[in-house]
């Protein structure tokens, strides 16, 4: 009773505590999933910006001796929280990926002797890196702050959408330096970096670019640097091999102070002579096309030098972003897990283009995007379930032209393909399907999107009919794919056929009928891997022969990806009823269903797997990898959505933590945090492009969400409690309704969804 | 008797020849200098074209095992007379130059079995190479043809600015094939590949780029191959380093027939169906900005498929350009070596834009050229002493866009410096000098010149005033170089003094007395590096100590570069009385001056020199390099002019053969042939931007120059005669000179300059 009191005054005050305005920003804390597997980075950024400003504590090498190097998984995003060094702060970051890159641009700080190597975490005295405390750092939007012990210096980092700006504050006036390594990045290996370029151009502006080899083929980062202070001297590291300085070796008698510099991994020593504030500040301007696109960025987006009105500026950026979706919550750690996971929603896809439009096109051309902002990094094989879908309610004036930059991807792509995985003008083609149609076609039900759905629906049939990728021409020929043409066949099986049903709605929607067809008869075609002997999804062979080895457990079974057949057999997630007749209708399927939960998963399933761990699993349910995502909304289609209810309040409360280790796996650039996020308001997209969102419990006591035509959705609870987890009865604009279903039409036009809690499971829809 | 009778038949018939039009072309024979140290190239190309489409026969590594490999040098323009193989086709090529680059886009037709090696000129049987007979090979200007005994194809290219246009005729149907090899390049080296990416658009159509590290430190050539059939199939060489298909092999079951491809080193193998006639065109378009640029320069410039109409086309650009001097010759060969002469100095610098103006300036950002075309390949330490005074004559309109293309390096370099040796959006600070300044002034001289003066003057003072730049400041501190602080100081003090020399002539032609009289000065510090206690120049120590080891004749010797200190010792252009006047007068100087050619220099100057060899030397005389170039002349200011009246002769016969080794040296980009044609029509430009030409001896019966404003200038002889070497008298515009000068303001307003030859040495002029 005690406990109950407490908890309830605390609401209370919390509740009370939302009222005042911006506080919304301090629930988000950007350090939530930078320990374990979130893969999450604290440093500073405005919504979907193109500079990601954070520090990268280290950065392995990706191979060793030729080998995979599994630890340089934990430096997906650059930071893992237990570490205890710094290495540098560096302008490019994924948020939550499983796979990595980017880290470019990295600068660091330091004082007393000249380093130009990074040295070793277990000695941070054998290079330019820093020990530094987690009591001395302070992580919040658009800003960053450290104590680097080593130097004594403190570290500020702000950002606006192309530039990312340093205050460093020295604590001594001699030997202040700063490292600018263009050799460093994520995920490196010898023979990733393929170019760098370096001019300093005055003692107060340097430009160049790095380019890169690796996930992305061919990949090129431009930039310019403006200093608050001239720069004393400065000296490039040397190298053994002398083509660095090629034509300049012989004539310019002085490595130091050399302003034109070219090659393999450039690191440059700047010199300062401190003024009386002992603050040297930094404005590091990106491109993704020249350094004079780097440095037209600079001047027209960040021309103060008043670090702290950079800073409010971005947060100000922050709020209306956070301020779309206005939550009361039953304590404060569920504010915070709200706002951070909103936060993580709006990391990406980023902004690519110059302030002009310019960006780099797929085909290596520099393009101007017309009517429209490019962004890059769509990692949509996790993003098309939920991240895009959440984008489409709240952010569709965005995701229109998130969906124009993917069509621009595929006027550029000489493979005539969608992106699968691109980033930076390219494609690395990471995990399977094309979901981008799912992305596109969801899209297409908003009216506000502008984009040309003929031409879309053009792009998502060529991609859906690639000659080249991925098993499809078999998939097209068999039905199926066949694991003996192409690996992983269930997975890519059971999500081609959900793509294609996505392509058939954009089909019908732009009144194709022959394309519909087509596209709905590949649909069906989950059904050609389904063993109904053993009741599982099962790699079959071209021959009709399903695969004799097999374990419905392993996660490394073949014909599968990133998931186990157990939890890949539920991926039917348009057309769930068919699935669940196939396993035996609703009563042995809510069994079925249940026990996935409730089993008990050896620890040798995990052995090896890099995302998935014990900490995203419940069972063998995996909230930490995305093939699952839609799952607990499965119980809805047999009647059963007391279980669903149930098992949303578990996920919730296990999978998201507001600590630095609470994510249950890889926040994936958002797509975990969109999964809380619906799941918090109490529906969510299972089968994305259906326009249909699955009623699940919300976890909030009240929402208010401003969409993009102006209209407000708000959900209402009654009795919201941690005890009263189950529904009800649920009510849209005060009608109560009789399925577990709402349609994207229904919020769109605005209205109140009203949820009675309660702490019983029971019947919450009337047609049962 | 009977000998000259025969040849003045020969003459006769010779003049009446050259009255039917159009024979300029067939005096050009491409393969001159192609064998020993001219380093001319054999190929294709248009004047002064972007593409330089020839032959490669062969492309050894630069260095081998970390060591300079010497035999390289051989390979300059990828073509060696003497090689027995064809390794491919390569796009651009220098011409005549001593050190190297280029090579790209090689491509080559093979039947029979896939290679994608070369192989080894020993076995051609080991790679795509083929074994070729001078007998089948055919070279004229736009228009180069070879039967490739291996393949038994017979190889046709021409080329129009931007384009390179392939004719490859089989005689076997079956087996067709063209090879693409992106790694092949002149002067190659482990490492100096940096990236090479290709997209295979459609059947016919394939995009990509090389960028290469190197003598041009960071160099693109972007590309678009148009094909005239359909690609069959195609197969990209496996790299064991998966890096090259990162993000494909995983996800694409087969290496043939995909058409996006990244790597360092790609080569491709394109398979054909051959068509009834046997035969594959090719167009391969470049572009110094990005493949959708070669795309635009392949449609604007070259749309047809009429292989021979582009042969005729690119043919009547040069005819435009040969018949600007119109020549009558004592003999075939004089005219052959006469209008070769004139084709190689139309081969660089080359146009570097797009048809649309747009270019790769230094700082590797793309600009626009505004009322002027873009040219790169500035080998000013060669050029600046014959080859653009040559141009300022009869090519005032392109030396101007010439100059706007330095001032518009000059704005791009971080460094402040115009050009010293760049090619293709960089510098590799080749040689010694700032010798751009002299183009610029002596540019400035001709009324045609619309490049601002008062720009160019500043961008000429701020080179010559560099900080960094090849001990510079210790020039301007101690009045000459001292060789403890820069190496090849002599060389260096003396080219600085005539540079400055042409910087306080810009000056005082825009009326900058101060510049003017700063400059004047610096032009003096010739006279701080003469130690007039043995007659030459000689390289002194910061303290004002002459260095105690030196050598006269040594090539290698301290102080100098390509040059020994005798030869050196006489370079001040500028003030070539006061030279005189400290080497002891007229007298003394003539003597000493003539025993240079009587001299005998032991082989073992020799040895370790790239530059020099037997066949430039005459006594201890190089004209195969470029420091005594003007040296001819010199007799004429000692009152000698009959001594430059004999060795002009002696030097042409010499050192210009009509032969496929006929090049004494080096053609340097134009600078031993603008010698010749100087030479051969009477005059020459000791000090380019003095405004005044030397007098010598002409080698021509007659010539007609016409100049870009309108303007002819006409060379007339009297009783010339390979026995009349010598000059009775001169008169321009029928009135007698009487010292061995006339001004480039004469020659500009037209007219006529008139020798009267006679076998004997006699007093030419009547001041003597």
């Amino acid at each position: 009773m005690r406990i109950i009191s407490y908890c309830l005054a605390l609401i209370c005050a919390f509740v009370l505590n939302l009222s005042h305005a911006q506080n919304e920003l301090k629930y988000v804390k950007p350090l939530i999933g930078t320990a374990k597997m979130g893969h999450t980075f604290p440093g500073a950024s405005v919504p979907f910006g193109m500079v990601q400003l954070s520090p990268d504590t280290d950065t392995l090498q990706y191979e060793v001796d030729g080998k995979y190097n599994g630890d340089v998984y934990k430096y997906c995003a650059g930071y893992q929280y237990d570490d205890p060094t710094i290495v540098g702060f560096s302008h490019t970051h994924f948020s939550g990926t499983g796979h990595s890159d980017l880290g470019d641009i990295l600068v660091m700080p330091t004082s007393g002797k000249i380093q130009m190597n990074p040295g070793v975490a277990s000695d941070p005295t054998t290079g330019y890196r820093s020990a530094y405390q987690h009591t001395n750092e302070k992580a919040e939007p658009n800003y960053y702050s450290v104590l680097l012990d080593d130097h004594q210096i403190q570290a500020e980092l702000t950002t606006t959408t192309r530039v990312g700006m340093h205050r460093y504050s020295y604590s001594q006036a001699e030997d202040a330096h700063i490292v600018l390594d263009l050799n460093s990045g994520i995920y490196p290996y010898e023979g990733k970096n393929v170019w760098t370029f370096v001019r300093v151009e005055n003692d107060t502006l340097i430009t160049g670019y790095r380019q890169t080899n690796g996930w992305a083929r061919t990949r090129t980062v431009y930039f310019a640097i403006s200093l608050s202070e001239p720069i004393k001297s400065y000296q490039c590291k040397k190298r053994d091999n002398g083509h660095i300085y090629r034509g300049f070796w012989r004539k310019f008698n002085d490595a130091s102070n050399f302003p034109e510099v070219a090659g393999l991994d450039l690191v440059f020593n700047l010199d300062f002579d401190l003024p009386a504030s002992k603050q040297v500040m930094m404005k590091v301007a990106l491109s993704p096309t020249s350094t004079n696109g780097a440095l037209m960025n600079l001047k027209a987006e960040c021309p103060t030098w008043d670090f702290d009105k950079v800073v409010k500026d971005g947060q100000n950026e922050w709020l209306k972003e956070l301020q779309k979706v206005k939550v009361t919550t039953m304590n404060e750690s569920d504010a915070i897990n709200f706002y951070t996971a909103l936060y993580h929603t709006c990391l990406g896809p980023t902004v690519y283009s110059d302030v002009d439009g310019s960006y780099k096109g797929l085909d290596q051309n520099i393009y101007k995007a017309e009517n429209f902002t490019n962004y890059t990094t769509f990692s949509l094989w996790d993003t098309y379930r939920a991240l895009h879908p959440w984008f489409n309610l709240v952010q569709a004036k965005r995701n229109n032209d998130m969906v124009e930059s993917m069509l621009a991807h595929y006027d550029q792509s000489v493979l005539k393909m969608l992106p699968i995985w691109s980033h930076y003008a390219n494609d690395n083609w990471c995990m399977i399907g094309y979901h981008a149609v799912s992305v596109i076609s969801d899209a297409a039900l908003n009216p506000l999107s502008t984009f040309d759905k003929k031409r879309a629906l053009d792009a998502c049939v060529q991609t859906a009919n690639n000659a080249y990728f991925d098993g499809i021409p078999s998939y097209i020929k068999y039905k199926y794919v066949p694991e003996d043409h192409s690996g992983s066949s269930v997975s890519k099986t059971l999500e081609y056929a959900f793509d294609d049903y996505s392509i058939a709605r954009l089909a019908a929607l732009t009144g194709d009928k022959g394309t519909e067809t087509t596209f709905l008869q590949r649909a069906g075609y989950f059904e050609n891997v389904y063993d109904s002997s053993i009741g599982y999804m099962r790699p079959k062979k071209a021959n009709g022969e399903f695969l004799k080895d097999f374990d419905v457990l392993n996660t490394h079974q073949r014909g599968f990806i990133e998931g186990n057949a157990w939890n890949y057999s539920l991926y039917v997630p348009h057309n769930v009823p068919r699935m669940i007749e196939m396993m035996g209708g609703n009563k042995t399927f809510a069994s079925h269903l249940d026990s996935l939960f409730t089993m008990e998963l050896p620890d040798k399933y995990f052995e090896h797997t890099e995302d998935i761990s014990r900490d995203g699993i419940i069972g063998n349910y995996v909230h930490g990898n995305e093939p699952s995502h839609h799952v607990v909304y499965l119980f809805n289609y047999a009647n059963r959505e007391d279980k669903t209810q149930a098992y949303l309040r578990k996920v919730i409360r296990e999978m998201y933590r507001p600590v630095v280790d609470g994510l249950g796996g890889n926040d994936d650039c958002g797509q975990m945090s969109a999964w809380y996020l619906f799941s918090s308001l109490g529906f969510y997209p299972v089968a994305p492009s259906s326009g249909v969102y699955s009623i699940g419990a919300p976890l909030v006591v009240s929402a208010e969400m401003t969409l993009d035509n102006g209209k407000v959705v708000k959900v209402e609870t009654k009795n919201q409690s941690e005890k009263n987890k189950f529904v009800k009865a649920v009510y849209w604009n005060n009608v109560r309704l009789d399925e577990p279903f709402i349609s994207f039409q229904q919020l769109n036009e605005g209205g109140i969804l009203r949820f009675e809690m309660t702490s019983k499971p029971q019947n919450t829809f009337q047609k049962n």
